[in-house]
């Protein structure tokens, strides 16, 4: 996929509660500089602290892309949402969403699109084909984030090792797997929506060949334990070859997300059975470090969780919104 | 999908070679009953010794749809192929197809179909969308084929289980996930052209809930350790919930398939790993034999490797084709 230019116009339409703005969020967060403000339409119930903007202010602020990282409510966008976005693409803006349905089959857009030479992404469908994966060992060094569920924080924790590689100059990129990443990077690949046969193969074109000094920084979707995303998951590690694991985990997790009868492995057991899985494409990888999510449990239990775990592992613990990564990258350094 | 209703007339077209048409010879191998006949056009190479028909003779004795199960060369359908396929659709009969090109998107026979009021399969490309998979335990049991690499004979052992199975009078349904296993059931879902998300709730779709004597026996693909195709396995051992494997394991292949630097494992380590995995949804899973495609050795390197195999496993093993896999039924059956 082409590579979104920035800077961006957030558009939250009339997202329902702040929990719909969440990809947009992302950007914000991990991207302010990029972000010129938000359009919100009447009825709108998520604020990100941008300025307001209506899309001609964001244009003339100079925003190049108006993002769709909202939810938006029935699965399809209202006309509301159109008469907005046209206007964007009359104004000289590219539009990119990470709606699951698509702008590219929505006529007014591909119309106005057209009429102005704008470009229209869908970022959770990838548009172009990938190769069968061929497994080759590849010159640069890999990290991928792993973890013992979905959504424990692999995306966080991999742009806060790419933040705390920058801040120290060394070359280091982050590879998006999925919407949020997509919009922060300004290209990757939602590896969940790629063809089964072709997961590999996607991480291979997503992290190529490099030089010896460059750092690939994947972020991992999914779990080989959370039966209904694992596929996605080792395909994703037998693709990355990677050098060097990080492991995240949610503490205080009932069960496996969306699965009820299914608990949430040990520390150790999955990095063991990732370890295993990780070998068969790269002999020497190695876990670098591991991510917790706290935010469950007391200041006390997060203190007590990661002795254990670092007792347990032998590695760096870090809760990333907390303490930051920089132990991890210490260890990833070191080598 | 609906089901592809037989008897079958087999199109080989102008196939180069015997070899290109692979998959309309398993489709003679496994339902000979259902095949009434191949048409063979001007310059084909292939010939599964059935009677020589003309698409009006096909019709003549009876067959409810066509078969495209041959390799086209160059990718694309040839005018000659499609003037006969237009004139099976006139007679009354469906189409079905194998190939990578999806005769659903040609206009001539699109609108022969239609006129007709018939039915066309692209059977590489799943219509249907499928859910993502709830990791439920399901009524039924289930047995899964696995191996140490693709092309190891998980299909033939599959269909070799269900014949033997049937002629003691068990409740048992071969469940295909490739093209010529579709064909030889008359349903199924190519796994391997699903989207990514959606693999493990595909295989649940495939093989649902059933009786309690019912085995559901599905055809496996990939192997854990061919790192091209390893996502589309382990989401189909996620998805299947497996009581029963079988391994498979083709003897003296120089190293696993289009991967020159990866070597084939041994038996024992890749079922330990199969098994982990396959634990993760079902905790009583155990293999019940091991299928070796012997045809690259002499038979007495087949009989060493087949004594030393046992030793190791523990378990029946046979060469599906010379052997027949009644050993293995009968250890699946004593529990």
């Amino acid at each position: 996929m082409a590579t979104i230019q920035n800077p961006y116009l957030l558009f939250l339409g009339d997202a329902a509660d702040q929990l719909a703005a969440k990809t947009a969020n992302g950007v914000k967060v991990w991207r302010p500089e990029w972000c010129v403000g938000q359009v919100r339409l009447p009825g709108c119930k998520a604020d990100l602290g941008l300025d307001d903007l209506t899309i001609a202010q964001g244009a003339e602020r100079g925003a190049k892309t108006v993002i769709l990282g909202v939810a938006n409510r029935g699965g399809f966008i209202p006309d509301s949402w159109i008469v907005e976005l046209v206007k964007a693409l009359d104004l000289g803006m590219d539009i990119a969403s990470g709606l699951h349905t698509k702008i590219t089959q929505i006529p007014a857009l591909v119309d106005a699109a057209e009429r102005n030479g704008r470009q229209l992404f869908d970022v959770r469908h990838p548009t172009r084909d990938f190769a069968i994966a061929n497994g080759k060992p590849r010159a640069g060094k890999r990290l991928l984030t792993v973890g013992t569920d979905v959504s424990v924080g692999k995306m966080f924790t991999t742009l806060a090792v790419e933040k705390e590689m920058r801040a120290r100059g060394l070359n280091a990129d982050f590879r998006a797997t999925g919407q949020t990443g997509i919009f922060i990077a300004g290209s990757g690949a939602s590896i969940d929506a790629v063809i089964a046969d072709f997961i590999s193969g996607c991480v291979e074109w997503l992290a190529p060949e490099n030089t010896p000094d460059h750092w690939d920084l994947i972020e991992g979707q999914g779990s080989l334990y959370n039966v209904s995303y694992s596929g996605v998951t080792l395909g994703l590690i037998h693709g990355s070859q990677a050098d060097a694991l990080v492991m995240c985990h949610e503490i205080g997790r009932p069960h496996l997300r969306g699965l009820p009868d299914y608990p949430v492995p040990e520390i150790p057991a999955a990095m063991e059975t990732i370890l295993h899985m990780a070998r068969m494409v790269n002999r020497d990888v190695k876990f670098v470090g591991v991510s917790l999510n706290t935010s469950n449990v007391s200041a006390d239990e997060a203190t007590a969780f990661k002795a254990k775990t670092a007792a347990q592992t032998g590695l760096p613990v870090v809760d990333p919104l907390k303490d930051g990564v920089a132990p991890i990258v210490d260890r990833l350094m070191a080598g």
